[in-house]
């Protein structure tokens, strides 16, 4: 009988190769994973994430989730640690402050929450939607050195109300495959359920983008589609065309990782989680045997 | 007949030994200078540029304000490198465009703006007021590793309200020698005119502080006395006390820098330049005869 423990997380993805774990390379996920191991060396296997959204190279989170299962044995280490009073009141708050104290206090990652849940929360398979915001300076945005490591910059001027007709044009269940680097046994198939434009008050262009899910690079092919109808160099209409035509172009760039942070995750009520997990599992390994 | 320009400038200060230029360290004000000198290096001297807040090691800036004179042969080098329209609408945005593409557009200081100002303007001397902006993540705030390095971090928990009502005890027209840091010449006499506490909605603790002009390390020690208050180590009473003393004090600590941000400078009404700048100029000439 296992605990699962939802996590939230935070990152400055600048100094990361990603989320996924990879030999040789600092991800988020082998950062976290060596904490664990760290944390729970004498009792074994320590645990492996399973997380939300699986991060590029450079992309940031505010509000990445994940989950984890603890053995009665770790979850006994963990309170152990705890004054009484307090590891009574929030159990998980207990390996979250474990955790935070091995990560560092100004780390560029953080464990931003954590709460038990029931074995139906899967943080991948669960979740209804994921919701990521990218910032872009143009030339009407007043600088801020501070926000250089997740604002873009664009040396032109940019027209948020096109970048908006845009944006419209491609909100939908659609098939993404222009927008999305090609992976054989990945489906392409999505619904866009957000995503506006508006400059925040120092000029600053800001993307708000939910969707089911995301396939890769399609956020930030999305925010480039818009940029260049913002730079005028193709219309709304012609967008909308490109993505009918559900194939790759070079018509438009993919935005750079550095203005990208995932922001939100949203599961539906508990009851709903397992059905909805092996719901999407059902579809993936569908998905997965039709390539084959 | 030379043309003062007004620039308004921005910086992460984490990189940079503060404003002031001083041999073998980087500083905002040798950076700026140097590429001042790389733009002009055929006309002589380079122009120098007189700031309204200089900035210690660590602390940044996003409403900075400095100026400096261009001679007709400078000026001239600046608009022949603009096209024709763009000089005629806006001949100050010209330097603005070149020390940026000196600097780089993702540089850690960045020229927010440039304008042409009458020669009664002196950022330092007509300057009315400074606002600071101090931010502090307790164990209350939700970790964000995108904002480390412009956000403090306390370990234990802060009472805001007490706080707020500590910063109330410090307003107003005081000698601050409690919290300045010693330096014979300068007086110590200042006109605190806000001191606002609050949390975001992410939790972290932002201070809003102005005054007249600041001693050196006077808004740090301030947030360090609330900071005190704020951990019940005394009360806002005991902090009154210590103001009356006027004297530094162990009793709390001068906050680090990397919280805070010279956040905006208040100037009067372009009439009043001259009048305010003759009368503070007039005034530090005083202090520092009396010394003598």
């Amino acid at each position: 009988m296992s605990a699962r423990v939802r996590l939230g997380l935070a990152y400055d993805g600048t100094n990361f190769s990603g989320w996924a774990i990879q030999p040789g390379l600092r991800t988020v996920q082998g950062v976290l994973e060596a904490a664990l191991e760290t944390l729970f060396q004498r009792l074994g296997p320590a645990p492996k994430l399973t997380v939300a959204g699986r991060t590029d190279a450079g992309v940031h989170a505010l509000g990445q989730v994940a989950h984890l299962d603890l053995t009665p044995e770790q979850l006994q280490l963990v309170l152990a640690s705890e004054r009484a009073d307090r590891a009574a009141s929030n159990p998980a708050m207990a390996l979250r402050r474990r955790m935070s104290g091995l990560l560092g206090a100004n780390a560029d990652v953080a464990v931003t929450s954590a709460e038990f849940v029931s074995d139906d929360f899967d943080a991948r398979f669960s979740a209804e939607w994921r919701r990521y915001q990218y910032r872009i300076a143009d030339q009407l945005s007043t600088p801020n050195p501070l926000r250089r490591f997740d604002t873009s910059a664009v040396p032109t001027t940019l027209d948020v109300d096109a970048m908006q007709a845009a944006a419209d044009t491609v909100l939908g269940l659609h098939d993404f495959a222009t927008f999305c680097k090609a992976r054989p046994e990945a489906t392409t198939i999505r619904t866009l359920q957000a995503f506006n434009w508006h400059r925040d008050d120092t000029g600053v262009l800001i993307a708000t983008i939910q969707a089911d899910a995301f396939c890769h690079s399609m956020v930030r092919a999305l925010v480039g589609g818009c940029v260049a109808v913002g730079q005028a160099r193709f219309t709304a209409e012609h967008l909308a065309e490109l993505r009918v035509a559900a194939r790759r172009t070079g018509e438009f760039v993919v935005m750079p990782a550095n203005g990208l942070t995932l922001v939100a995750v949203g599961y539906p009520p508990p009851q709903e989680w397992a059905e909805r997990a092996d719901r999407i599992r059902a579809r993936r390994t569908m998905e997965s045997s039709q390539n084959e």
